[in-house]
């Protein structure tokens, strides 16, 4: 049995007890940027019910265009206005370079890819990164609210980031 | 008070009850590509433990250069395996088309975005198409395990796609 297996009948468990539909836009006009790091459960790190808040992950919680785009349409075409961004201690893309990723994947496949890994060195330094990038994005208007945050893997608490640290 | 403010009281009472730290690596060996929708909680839906997977989600779960990025850094970084896809019933990206968004983005801020918006009009088809270009990527080469599924908001139940559906 495989894990997807696993989750497929834990979904069983889910369904049964599950009451729906809710509508589509989120109630509390919020979206969370996070990384994807198996840590982070989102919804319970943050008390999120269902319905609430739009959740954009990826690799390092990186404000790539992708996010942009998920931004974009969560914005203008459902409503979103507060943002959050949520990097961790401890994450995977502290452990390596781009250089060096890129290397290994170009000798392991022959093919180099076009994209940046996008690891970094701190992440209160790339919350901040991330935070400049939103910021500067022509797409991303109706923001009211913007804060950017750290993820201690050790205690569970969400620490701030001062934009000008 | 922001929603923002209230997370972070919820998130006060989550880092009390926490226990960690847990290792980084996904235990279960398994990455989630979802949906950013709001009433998607993708770890109660599939009843995942923190620690166990990881989850990258953004505007109707398309399998963007983002998504390639972040599964091969699950991949070849932190030793995931399988994949599981999930789009959804009753998704924003129905309600669209990428030429009228692009235009109205247009209209509004005087810049065409150079990124396609990644409306479908059937999510399963849509699911198909995820599979195809994860399967056709070059970096993600590790995949012992790749399923698709459409979630349905009103019963909360996963449904597998046919791939030659």
């Amino acid at each position: 049995m495989t894990v997807t297996d696993e989750y497929l009948k834990n979904n069983e468990r889910y369904a049964a007890g599950f009451s729906g539909p809710l509508p589509l836009p989120p109630s509390k006009h919020i979206a969370i940027v996070a990384c994807m790091d198996a840590r982070l459960d989102v919804y319970r790190a943050l008390g999120i019910q269902e319905g609430e808040a739009h959740v954009i992950r990826n690799a390092g919680g990186a404000v790539s265009e992708d996010v942009i785009r998920s931004l974009t349409i969560s914005q203008r075409l459902l409503g979103t206005t507060e943002i959050v961004l949520i990097h961790h201690t401890d994450c995977g893309m502290l452990t390596f370079t781009d250089d060096e990723f890129t290397r290994a994947i170009q000798e392991d496949t022959g093919i180099r890819p076009s994209w940046a890994p996008e690891s970094f060195r701190d992440p209160a330094e790339d919350v901040r990164q991330s935070l400049r990038r939103i910021e500067s994005s022509p797409f991303v208007t109706r923001t009211t609210s913007l804060r950017g945050f750290v993820f201690d893997v050790k205690s569970g608490q969400l620490d701030e980031v001062d934009r000008n640290g």
